[in-house]
């Protein structure tokens, strides 16, 4: 997986000197994802220049940078780790302890009084408690980003990061749980046994094919909404994204044959929501015979990647696998999404080239749209649980918040988040 | 259990009005805890008037205040509850996200480089996480404050009442966790499946004796802070506020005869910690025979109730029973301490009537004195575990920062907890 690391480069204040630079770069085939001046001092300037690399990179293009007359490589950023330095969540009071009156009231005695109004009638918790607003973040590690199978306290840092979006984008309070437990029989049992502590329930980055098993019974066995995010937060976000694909390609969905390439936890998830807005046809392919089976029983049918992309209308692959899909191969008039993070199936410059109408990347596909929004809606509403309807209501919000050229909407926009939440409510609420 | 009331009674504004209705509350046996003119207007006040009362008590004081010519009973106030709607805890950002550049540094993509950080290292994340500052505040809600047990949820304003002092007194992120389960075969494996999301795990209202092997077994099983704050929170404080009593009454501790009423957890925690501070003998009673024998096995023994008062030097009780201790049984230059809350086995006014060389109640005596800065100053040395060094390090700043007068110090000064944490933290780190 290839994962940004910034450069810090100094240049010769001077016309070209970037430009040679940038060209070490490109030769070494990077694309320069960003790039800012860090400051000028004597005829100097100091850059930040941001490149999605491998994680065994070659180390050699720094020197090769250095070799440059005009250049020198200063070294790597820290700018993400500083980011990280300590931590990024606190848990606060909601109201600042500042009196004697004060701790008396949240704390004891008072306290005691709001205990025995919850001990009499348990649902005074949603109103006296922070209940209804904290989110279990819980993960196993097994899946974390593209990285795999890298552990729990590995991922610790993508579920801080979740929670601080839970808190920027719908003041909800995310709580990272990290499990070590694998296989569901061990895993439900634990979450059981805290459950009581959270409003809701999201999975994250659980591995496929566990996550199925350890999704389905957490939610039959509990009447609050669980909601394994990758399946279900990036379906919901592929949809909003298709819905506007497919209007700027001029296609309905439902007739259309949709093909999938991948049929892990995204796929998977994909493929059920692609039955619920009452997609018809869908074929589908994946290495793992399991992961076949679990389309068939969605209703879909296993195919060939060649014969899937001969008959599909909309292909939408969620593999991992770089350039999987060969340009050749793309028919006339597909609307293809390649949503594969960082390194798409296929560029999609190259898919329209081949005759593709409409072609998409997986970037700016990103969970953060939906699953705030999913969360806060189904809270808001007490829902017991995520039902289709609310997952449609998010991704039609989601879609409907785009620009008119956008795939998806920018999903620093508070208020996509909140639209996206009313749109949940609503569709919870409903009879 | 008494627990605080709030009336809201309106008066002529006349001399002698409040003090008529003071003398209606005063008739029916409550004392006055707090009193506040909300405001005043056409000649009328209104009052908030604080009193702790029985959770069942006599509704009828209500009308007779209401009887009077020159007041109206308005209503309870609901000051108390309003201060717990929506809860009293929030998860915050550390740093707001606000830019793309940020989302990508603190998200995706930047976040994979320190989850691969993290699995090469697992000790970055004592660095790039929030695990260091991070404390799980787990119950089951068997022993909660004095009203027993009223279950994990009914216990939760009390551990977010623990979160928001853990956050505003000494910047640590407490993360309340409810539990079902009260075996300690149970509830260990649980806490066990989860334990890798803390820096730290304070137990908290888990009743005897199941508290016990739950703590124990943590202890061992993990390398980090775990402590049951029923148990070794009251005896830090108990032991800072005893430093104080012997001091004011010229008693040397460790040759001292301390007597305990009461060996419950709170009981338990406060005769380990005095054995550990070299008090010989402690003499101990409690209805429970298993109680009596934990005090027997740390090297202290049994003894009636009347022939503990005639041998005790000081007299420490912890029963919650109301007036346990008849005057009478006071022996002149006893030092006693009658900590249940709120109403003490002895009032000190009347154990010093009857001779005692020092005498006080629990009012004050709050482990909020105490955790805060045993938690930070433990996780601040990444210590593995609590220490009885630690633990009576902290009674001495505590003890330390009380003015002349005081038995304890403000819980509120945060200058307390600093230097609670400070001490804890040398003491952690001493070889």
């Amino acid at each position: 997986m290839k994962i940004p690391e910034i450069l810090m480069v100094e240049t010769v204040h001077r016309p070209g000197s970037l430009a040679k630079v940038l060209q070490v770069i490109a030769d070494a085939g990077l694309t320069i994802e960003h790039l800012t001046a860090l400051r000028r001092e004597q005829g100097r300037t100091l850059w930040e220049i941001t490149v999605d690399m491998d994680e065994e990179a070659d180390g050699s293009l720094y020197e090769r940078i250095g070799q440059l007359p005009i250049a020198r490589f200063v070294g790597k950023s820290d700018r993400v780790f500083n980011r990280h330095r300590g931590g990024k969540i606190r848990t606060i009071a909601a109201s600042p302890i500042t009196s004697l009156q004060m701790l008396r009231d949240v704390y004891t005695p008072g306290v005691a009084r709001v205990s025995l109004a919850i001990r009499d009638n348990p649902q005074a918790a949603h109103d006296f408690t922070a209940l209804d607003r904290t989110v279990a973040i819980i993960t196993n590690g097994t899946a974390v980003l593209g990285l795999g199978n890298v552990g729990p306290l590995a991922g610790l840092p993508v579920m801080e990061g979740k929670a601080a979006l839970f808190a920027d984008l719908v003041d909800l309070s995310g709580v990272p749980i990290l499990m070590t437990e694998t296989a569901p029989e061990k895993v439900v049992p634990i979450i059981m046994g805290i459950e009581l502590s959270f409003g809701a329930i999201q999975l994250e980055d659980f591995a496929a094919p566990e996550c199925f098993a350890i999704e389905q019974e957490l939610q039959r066995r509990l009447e609050k909404p669980v909601m394994h995010d990758d399946q279900h937060g990036t379906a919901v976000v592929t949809l909003a994204a298709l819905r506007n694909a497919a209007r700027h390609a001029g296609l309905d969905l439902r007739e259309s044959t949709v093909g999938q390439i991948g049929l892990g936890a995204a796929g998977t998830g994909i493929a059920r929501l692609l039955r619920a807005v009452g997609v018809r046809r869908i074929v589908g392919t994946d290495l793992d015979r399991a992961a076949v089976a679990r389309l068939e029983a969605l209703g879909g049918e296993g195919a060939t990647l060649e014969g899937l992309m001969q008959r599909a209308d909309v292909v939408i692959a969620t593999t991992g696998v770089k350039g999987l899909i060969k340009p050749d191969w793309v028919r006339k008039g597909q609307v293809i999404l390649a949503l594969s993070n960082p390194d798409p199936e296929i560029e999609p410059l190259a898919a329209r080239e081949h005759g593709a109408a409409y072609a998409a990347d997986g970037k700016g596909i990103n969970n953060v749209l939906a699953y705030p929004g999913l969360f806060k809606g189904a809270l808001e509403a007490r829902a017991k649980r995520f039902t289709d309807a609310m997952l449609i209501a998010a991704a039609d919000a989601i879609a409907a918040q785009a620009r008119d050229d956008e795939l998806v909407p920018d999903a620093l926009d508070r208020e996509l988040h909140a639209k996206v939440a009313e749109a949940v409510r609503r569709a919870a609420s409903a009879p």
